[in-house]
């Protein structure tokens, strides 16, 4: 498993396309992750053509790599399917509820990242936009996903035209926790984010923004608390006209 | 990567421990996976004491991993600590809300599978338990979870004692759509379940529970209408109570 403990996430992609039968591949195989009661409650939509992908990116807030990747997959939370399945058997479905959409929304993000360590695997790079759940409905009416779907997960699919630096982690006690969740001191949290805000380009993003200290840099420049609370609403919106809430 | 192809659930453990070295190896490696801004908005509870496996398995409804696995993981979203270190940098933290929660679920679950994939390379066997979701409030209060975290995930990890058969997997065009959704005919929706409908242990779960089809096993037995609006309420109490909403 060299391949993931190695992995980078990768922006850059060569003017190669991925062939349909090894993309099928790869999103068949990582059918094998676990998943609720074995229903797969999940769809991929595959972007490939340019007239998608010019439409989408602006739904991921212009990132390049939308329009740079030969192949963009939306993953999509789905009990659509499920329930259209129960309907034809005259099955009584209760899956337009908020637990309903964290059971399939789970089920998604496992099979995300089992594909993306396969693709990793055969040598692909991936890139994983966060953006996909800052303007839901613009993915969901672009994309026609019916009621009882969410898009939860976006990943840009390419050959890799770049090998960038490793990005740092934390140590391993900041998230682990024995028998019970230990809270954090002051102290604890200096020595937890020392390595990230000792680092170079970390040093110079509080310079550029003019902060006073890295936290800052994600508090008032990154994720910001009027964006976040603005792009809440926007989901739970969107839960409720796709019939989960 | 035939370790995640050939790979099964696994209930039934061998009555042998994971070293502490090990777990925390397979815990730190699979912290590669994609995390939003790098911020790793997740926490690891976990639990060996056989104390704490017998207040955790009533959680659980009583599956019996949980007593059975020497470890059980459960994973938690978390914005705490980030938010922590926020306030010691007097950095203004906005993340108690609905989108730093979907945020700090995805970062928790890909983490989860990373984890499950290399777990299971290393010889070990998982199972996930969907009963994580039926009553977080309790898992909150057994663990001590703070405000801004959520459990999200619960794995069982031990050297497996069984080798069960793989189960089913929907065929490929099941899931997967070309540049928007298409949904589903009744035609198409025949098609794809058949293999499922005709496996010899689903014909005998119908018969076994006097219903018509599978998919009324699946609507009055399994995943209920009725459980499933009672637990959806109690996840989004609990979400209010952790801060979330």
């Amino acid at each position: 498993m060299s391949s993931f403990t190695n992995r980078r996430t990768i922006r850059k992609y060569k003017d190669e396309d991925i062939s349909a039968a090894q993309l099928e591949s790869l999103l068949y195989q990582a059918s094998r992750a676990a998943t609720m009661g074995n229903m797969q409650l999940y769809s991929v939509v595959v972007t490939r053509s340019a007239e998608m992908k010019e439409k989408l990116s602006p739904l991921h807030f212009g990132q390049p790599m939308v329009k740079g990747a030969p192949v963009v997959l939306t993953f999509c939370a789905d009990f659509n399917r499920f329930t259209k399945w129960c309907e034809v058997r005259h099955a009584d479905a209760g899956y337009d509820n908020y637990l309903s959409f964290l059971n399939a929304a789970s089920d998604t993000l496992l099979y995300v990242q089992a594909f993306c360590t396969l693709a990793e695997e055969a040598g692909l790079g991936t890139c994983y936009l966060g953006t996909t759940l800052y303007n839901p409905q613009g993915i969901i009416d672009l994309m026609k996903l019916p009621r009882l779907t969410f898009p939860v997960a976006t990943i840009t699919v390419g050959v890799p035209a770049e090998c960038p630096e490793q990005t740092d982690r934390l140590p391993f006690q900041a998230y682990a926790h024995a028998e019970t969740y230990q809270d954090y001191t002051p102290n604890q949290l200096d020595i937890i984010y020392y390595v990230k805000e000792q680092l170079e380009e970390n040093r110079k993003f509080v310079e550029l923004n003019k902060k006073e200290n890295l936290a800052q840099v994600f508090t008032d420049c990154r994720y910001t608390k009027k964006d976040n609370e603005a792009m809440s609403k926007g989901i739970i919106e969107a839960l409720k006209h796709q019939g989960f809430l």
